[in-house]
């Protein structure tokens, strides 16, 4: 339906996460109606950051450096590692702006039905990284399925060590509403309750 | 929050119609994750689109010849002039298969609260197209403020040429709950109503 080059850009956006053909069109009539400077520095944005991007060499989030910033950063508590699935949930986290421990990114969650085992996930990283003065390991891994199973995994690994782990609270989220809020969550909101 | 070339390709993405920032992330991280090859072809077809598109001549979509392929088609009649406000719309059309006539994309429509008049879409170029042999002009605008208004300067434009000037049909979608849909829609089916 479209001509070559439109037909090739559609398909390759709608190999992008969450873009569906209506998307993809969208976006690639957008992208030919752009002036030819930006259309450069968009395609130029996407080799650069293949090219550059690399895992940090302590906590294995992405970042252009050996080390990201958070490592880097001699201010923050090395003692205090957050594990968490993927370099997006350290983002949201830092946006907080209150956490002041580091990170470890695992890159994935272990999950039996995809086949995805402990050795698929940067966990060889993380143990490694004990050996050191931690003092805590907080398991910030989703509140799914996987994750839960993640977080299973890694806290009886590190429990025999006798660092402390800890796993972030799981609940009816600030704001929303119970009547809109599924039956799981609830029963672990309840579970969780604290005294007042 | 994030190293400088991820943080320049989310920037980018998010500039793209319909990425918020969430999306941009997820994209971005997605990129870096894929194979370099697949990276390249990807922030290739980006730039070749952009290179190979114009205006086909004739009725103005995007296309990567002189003459797309609907103009080309002289099985197609070029009597009967479709206007769509872009090549989306068009591209939906053709989608149903049956209709055999040709397009004019206009590539926008009037809206005087944005300040985009008459000449700032393609209308001259579809005067010009009427001193052909033409029939019927079909205006198949959005049926939206700014659709509905582009709609009645064309009718208004062409009425004294004699062509004849249809407009598609509004009223309530096919499988459409009355239920849900917003009252100038069902006035509009109302208005419509044929005999049956």
């Amino acid at each position: 339906m479209y001509s070559g080059y439109i037909g090739k850009l559609i398909e390759e956006l709608e190999n992008l996460p969450g873009i569906g053909s209506k998307s993809a069109q969208r976006m690639a009539f957008h992208i030919i109606g752009m002036p030819k400077e930006r259309v450069e520095r968009l395609s130029n944005a996407i080799l650069q950051a293949k090219e550059h991007i690399r895992y940090c060499e302590e906590c294995c989030t992405l970042t252009d450096q050996n080390k990201c910033s958070v490592c880097a950063d001699t201010e923050r508590d090395h003692s205090t590692i957050m594990v968490v699935e993927n370099s997006r949930d350290l983002a949201a986290y830092e946006k907080t702006g209150k956490y002041k421990g580091v990170y470890h990114v695992l890159h994935g969650a272990i999950s039996p039905m995809l086949g995805i085992g402990p050795a698929d996930i940067r966990l060889k990283e993380l143990i490694h990284r004990l050996e050191g003065d931690v003092k805590e390991v907080i398991i910030a891994t989703n509140s799914s399925l996987e994750g839960e199973t993640t977080a299973m995994y890694i806290s009886k690994l590190i429990k025999p060590t006798g660092i402390r782990v800890t796993r972030i609270a799981s609940g009816v989220p600030v704001g929303g509403d119970l009547e809109y809020i599924d039956e799981v969550t609830l029963l672990r909101a309840l579970d969780g309750r604290t005294e007042i």
